[in-house]
């Protein structure tokens, strides 16, 4: 579809409610289509997305424009500029979802019962999935092939500052997914700039849409979850803990609460809070100077400013705070319970890692804090898709149901029970 | 908490609200209680219900009298008595749960990366459970139990109708909770009349109710599902249907379509239509004999009529109805892929069963058909947490996240990802 450049002319709800309809109609065609067939149409997309480079890169330089007039920070004009270099690793990473294993079809868990019923559960794709985005443009081609590898139709919105460079690149999507004789309303892409379209997708389109996943900042995500009349798998922040325990070793301690939180600082599993154990107050002096020498800016309440240099005074919000920058807040907890406690109270479940050489110490920890992933003497930095060896990720999600984690592939299905049998019929 | 009286002088919201953050503190306590711990709590429940036996019949005698004066039809109140063989039957059904396998801290998997990070997916307790119900008191002390046994808190809200007999019930789950050191919050009962108490639960009480659960006829999971801000694990409806291809042994088909419409016609696994393939319709005359022999009511289309004996016109909206009782409407339809078109149509996604001989066919049905449960050769009567294996089931869900299919123990857990280490930090 192209841009449609009056928007004042077009029905929102409308359109969306078509763009539902349609995305439930192609959603039977993916969902049935071969493995060989999804991955000859991404191998086709990522070779149009290089043949129409020329093409992106003008739309984009576009985009620009328009995000210079409008005052746009140059930090948010950064995440949407693309150049060859980005183009290509946009064309590689389609490549690397198709060279991943195809999670629909696969079979869980399979029993017999005694009557001679065998029963399995199976991976049907989940459907239609609505992805809500901002500036990256890569964003794009990357949730879109990640649901289509799993058997889903897909509605992309993307943020209106890049709908240019956005369509350009759906171009190469729909003609990717022709070229092998899948509809190309197995993605679609929406075609105006009015937000009134994001409201309308976060209704579920009457029940054509079956999970909205939001990647961008902390607004548009605290939007759709408020919003969302289906449900939604996403992380509102990542305030990742570290607590070193008093039988922490203390090099390991440096080491890897150094590269939690400094390793890259803009990351939601990067930590954003240090809880050491006021048994160990020794750590506090190499932790807070290790920090410091990386770069790291160390606020603290009044404990932790006497007992080391150049503390920052740390208010109420900085316990809950993700800066997504270089700073963290280091406080004093009464061992392992405090630091569960502390967590209970200020974290976001997302990621927490224990730091001790206690067996069990670090089991009550593992036990009892109920995070999306908890870890135990390692670096919170490894919260991620590809370093849990899922393949890409289309997100994390930090809510109970379904999907937790990090978002890949084989959470984009869902599963059914197919039950073979030989006439037997239920006795009374 | 005691039945308040008067609910005028209750402020709805703030008593949910209440319930609500009792039960989040609550559900740590139950997620962190060993097995033993609640075993024993269901053991001392089932010994309570049966040491106050007198007391939950006279209230349920006070509940039938309101009843009748509110002219309540004689098959809701039979649904609402008790007596002593089905107090009897509740204990036991609770025996039973505390005999089951607590899915809780339970690894579903493991693996290890190249870096020697060892990852493994636990299960925790989903957290806080609503459960919306109507007249059956059993549902009560059963959902209560199922909750608990799965390391959750609840918060029960049953009909009106029965609100002193579940109270009654109530006082031996708090007592028995109590008996083993376990807040009585861990199970909460709505204490009073106002329908408004199910608009608040509905909304999630704040984030502190997780998922919701109705049991009971059309109109109230109609309600739940319209209405729900939170996620919901139920089915509408179970329109199943049963596809006799033309490769079918008609000597099973027989069999198996008595069975699955007629041995019980109320349960939502009963089938509610028959499809038969065109290219056989040598097998609509016996198979419509052998339905009304055992007492079912037929409907069909004029083909089905010119084909068979006493077969009453069936209408548009026959296709689409759960009887519930014992009428079936048949059809003829194209093949294999005639059924599939006419279940994606007309079907509720619950159970559907294909008959054949010829396995192809069976694959191409078992793979195609999207419902939560799909059967070959097989009576759609199986559609039971029980049949299945999973001991006992809180219900049924049609939705595609999370919960499908029958809902037990395993199902009202959460999961999540716990990382072990010796040190691991992310390379940059």
């Amino acid at each position: 579809m192209a841009l449609l450049d009056s928007d004042a002319s077009v029905d929102v709800r409308d359109l969306m409610q078509d763009m539902g309809d349609r995305a439930r109609q192609a959603a039977r065609a993916i969902a049935l289509a071969p493995t060989d067939m999804k991955n000859a149409a991404l191998l086709a997309i990522a070779a149009g997305i290089r043949a129409r480079s020329g093409e992106v890169l003008e739309a984009n330089v576009r985009d620009l424009a328009g995000m210079r007039q409008r005052d746009v920070t140059p930090a948010y004009q950064e995440r949407a500029t693309l150049n060859t270099e980005r183009v290509e690793a946009i064309a590689q990473a389609v490549e690397a979802i198709a060279a991943l294993p195809d999670p629909v079809g696969d079979e869980i868990a399979a029993w017999e019962r005694p009557n001679g019923l065998k029963i399995s559960r199976v991976r049907p794709p989940l459907g239609v999935i609505g992805i809500i985005f901002e500036s990256r443009p890569n964003v794009t081609v990357d949730a879109a092939a990640l649901a289509m590898k799993s058997g889903n139709a897909s509605i992309l919105r993307g943020g209106s500052d890049t709908i240019e460079t956005n369509q350009a690149l759906y171009a190469a999507i729909a003609e990717g997914l022709e070229s092998v004789g899948l509809p190309a309303d197995v993605v679609q892409l929406v075609p105006i700039r009015d937000r009134a379209a994001v409201g309308e997708l976060l209704t579920g389109l009457n029940g054509t849409v079956d999970v909205i996943v939001p990647r961008g900042g902390k607004s548009l995500v605290a939007r759709v979850q408020a919003e969302a009349r289906v449900p939604v798998f996403s992380h509102l922040e990542g305030v990742c803990h570290v607590y070193v325990d008093k039988a922490a070793d203390l090099e390991m301690a440096l080491d890897v609460v150094v590269n939690a939180k400094m390793r890259r600082t803009s990351i939601c599993g990067a930590a954003e809070t240090l809880l050491i154990d006021a048994a160990a107050d020794r750590f506090v002096g190499p932790l807070v100077c290790a920090l410091q020498k990386a770069g790291c800016e160390v606020r603290g309440d009044a404990d932790i400013q006497a007992m080391a240099e150049g503390v920052v005074p740390a208010s109420e919000d900085d316990w809950s705070t993700e800066y997504g920058d270089a700073i963290i807040t280091v406080g004093l907890v009464n061992g392992v319970e405090g630091a569960l406690d502390h967590i209970a109270r200020f974290g976001s479940s997302h990621t927490e890692s224990i730091l001790t050489q206690d067996e069990m110490v670090a089991a009550k920890f593992l036990n009892e804090c109920d995070s999306a992933i908890v870890m135990h003497n390692a670096s919170t930095q490894f919260a991620d898709g590809g370093e849990f060896g899922m393949g890409a990720e289309i997100g994390i999600a930090t809510g109970r149901m379904h999907a937790r984690g990090p978002v890949g592939l084989e959470q984009l299905t869902s599963f059914h029970y197919v039950v073979r049998g030989t006439g037997q019929t239920r006795p009374v």
